[in-house]
């Protein structure tokens, strides 16, 4: 498996593109994104587990009935959430962009990131989209205009791809993410375009994808808000000619990897990029009884926000890691854990079997003040792991959400 | 039923101190806490959900397995917690204590609140004992003192009493406590003296509090983080003179509303003087389907990062309110939701039937700028209510949080 460029547009058959249109104020902000594959794909989508759901996931769970899709159109600015007319507006997004293309409104998926609860306007769209549509280009560059068109207050652009071998030929599968703030568990306002030329039917895509999910985006948390307008889409055009993968086996497993490797890197990247953050941290947990239990443990340390507030002032400050793992909600034989901060810096034990341990503030200071930061936990109590994604709590976070509207 | 002074010496036989011993290295700052009844009491606590506790609590849970005690010492500035030596610290506290005061150590509870996974000296404690023991006084005053002593990042002392007519005897109960960081549901680092001296049996002492916690400290947020050393602690002297209540019925009621009048006040002293909050957040819930609907929704809505940092902005950004609902984990009929928001400026509805409804964001902003505000939802949905306290996430509890060990 390779690393390569080209984000969204690094499969065979998709294209992209991104512009202003005019939902943002801010004209050197893009703010409508389009991605289109030549032909029809399969395709499959995770939702946020909010009972408030924006309008164009509801769109989206209908469009996808078929297991099938052939473009996504996206706004950000505005989340068209909590509008009385919120469907009937993602419908008409979809519609459009369908006249646009040449493609039924049932091949087309949506997707809004923003404020929440105000009316998202349909006539910027409509007049974008001509323009929207001819820019397409099969590139990376297409790739970076339709991510930089669903960043908000993303500082960085995601993107991601690789190239891997399935039955003798050449895949790739790549994706841009918006994330920021409202990340967390299942899910967050991220917003994951995935594409692959894999052939890959409907129903192996969407178990890869809810497989995969457990493990990366349900496991990143910025500040435990779960977004009403979260969603994953991976789409499948099949153009790579690998013999279509329909069951589990070698190939689903190797899909399954890829799969993997992006996901995971998109998860770092949107913590890491997390509202106001100047640390990543990964918080690994082994020894766990089940994953489950390992699963919570990691969630719970990633989501405090002592500890997330304790990373920002690079303070090893340990006790209220043992304090998280302690209101986790998972039994833990507390007696037996063991804490260590790992960075690019070094690492440096701070608590065994439960109580502290003697260890230089200086050498753990130098460990946390790099960007990523690993706090890695061993609980003695089986065999089972999990690993989360997250990042520190600083005063920008409080700035940029305490006056996010205006 | 009347507010008065006197704090955890307001009722009859109840006298408090409290010093500067040398646990903190601030000598402006009291760190030890002395409260002591002239006769053996009926007690009740009730303890931290956190898997990891303080030894304080291990030593308490075993002191009052006979329902008495007849004092209490407590240290501010080291926890006594993650110590491989922690409980044999904590026992020491009390023997020291019982021994200054010609106690058994079994009726001797202790309480420690601070930095976790620190060592706790026992030397300080034991040279100032004479001297606290010796400078006890039944009233306001003695109350202040062991309410500084136990303080951390309070900025604002915390302590309220209340007369009331039991069997027509005058009882009183009143109590201080300390809160700021690490408070959220089931418990927090708070620690709560509630002292009374109406008669009342060990048995209902307990059954009244633990009913009462549900709806007070347990309703408390500051910062999501559930802490290791969270204690509440009721004695009662019976110097009061009344029958003694020994089972339900309207004696008990009595005592009950005048316990809820205590705790309620303590609970928004504790969340308005929540680690750098600006403002004290009550959420309402009512309508819900049920009790533990109306609980998840009203503590969601107090715990979202989202919505605290909006409240610090004071942007009336109920979106975030709404999204906060949907991710409660109760079911809830979103098209039904209303959201107002309420203080001694004014009120203002923001949303109704799920979706926005036209407002002035210049009304909204001046009543989002008073210091107490109450975010008001109305779910349509059943019978059912609920009330959670919280604060605003400011700045400054990053700052207070980043580096709180040095």
């Amino acid at each position: 498996m390779k690393i390569i460029e080209g984000g969204v547009c690094a499969a065979k058959g998709f294209s992209a593109n991104g512009l202003w249109c005019g939902i943002r104020k801010n004209k050197t902000k893009k703010d409508l994104a389009l991605i289109v594959c030549e032909v029809p794909c399969t395709a499959a989508a995770v939702y946020t587990a909010n009972l408030v759901k924006g309008a164009p996931l509801i769109v989206n769970q209908a469009h996808l009935r078929d297991g099938r899709a052939q473009a996504v159109i996206c706004n950000s600015g505005i989340a068209n959430t909590c509008n009385a007319d919120g469907i009937e507006v993602a419908e008409k997004m979809a519609e459009l962009a369908g006249q646009a293309l040449g493609l039924p409104a049932a091949d087309v998926l949506v997707g809004s990131t923003g404020v929440i609860g105000q009316p998202l306007p349909v006539a910027p769209i409509a007049a974008a989209l001509p323009e929207l549509a001819a820019g397409l280009s099969a590139d990376a560059a297409g790739s970076d205009r339709a991510e930089a068109a669903i960043m908000t207050t993303d500082t960085q652009p995601k993107s991601v791809a690789v190239a891997f071998e399935l039955d003798g030929k050449v895949c790739h599968l790549g994706g841009i993410a918006k994330g920021s703030g409202m990340i967390h568990p299942n899910l967050a306002t991220m917003l994951v375009y995935l594409t692959t030329d894999a052939a890959i039917s409907a129903e192996m895509l969407q178990a890869a994808l809810s497989e995969d999910v457990r493990h990366t985006f349900n496991m990143t948390s910025v500040d435990g808000d779960t977004s009403t307008n979260d969603n994953v889409i991976l789409m499948a055009s099949g153009l790579a000619g690998n013999t279509p993968v329909t069951a589990p086996g070698g190939d689903f497993d190797t899909f399954m990897r890829a799969l993997n490797t992006v996901t995971v890197a998109l998860c770092r990247m949107i913590a890491g990029d997390g509202e106001g953050a100047t640390r990543l941290l990964e918080c690994s947990v082994t020894g766990a009884a089940d994953e489950a239990a390992a699963k919570k443990i990691a969630k719970a340390v990633i989501c405090s926000s002592l500890v997330k507030a304790a990373m920002f002032g690079a303070d090893a400050n340990w006790g209220r890691v043992l304090c998280a793992i302690g209101y986790a909600g998972a039994p833990v034989d507390v007696s037996r854990v063991a804490v260590t901060f790992r960075s690019a810096a070094g690492e440096v034990l701070v608590c065994e079997n439960g109580s502290g341990v003697a260890f230089s503030e200086e050498e753990a200071k130098a460990i946390l003040l790099e960007k990523e930061i690993d706090i890695v936990i061993a609980l003695g109590d089986g065999d089972a792991s999990a690993t989360a994604w997250g990042c520190d709590l600083t005063y920008d976070y409080v700035k940029i959400n305490g006056d996010y509207r205006t």
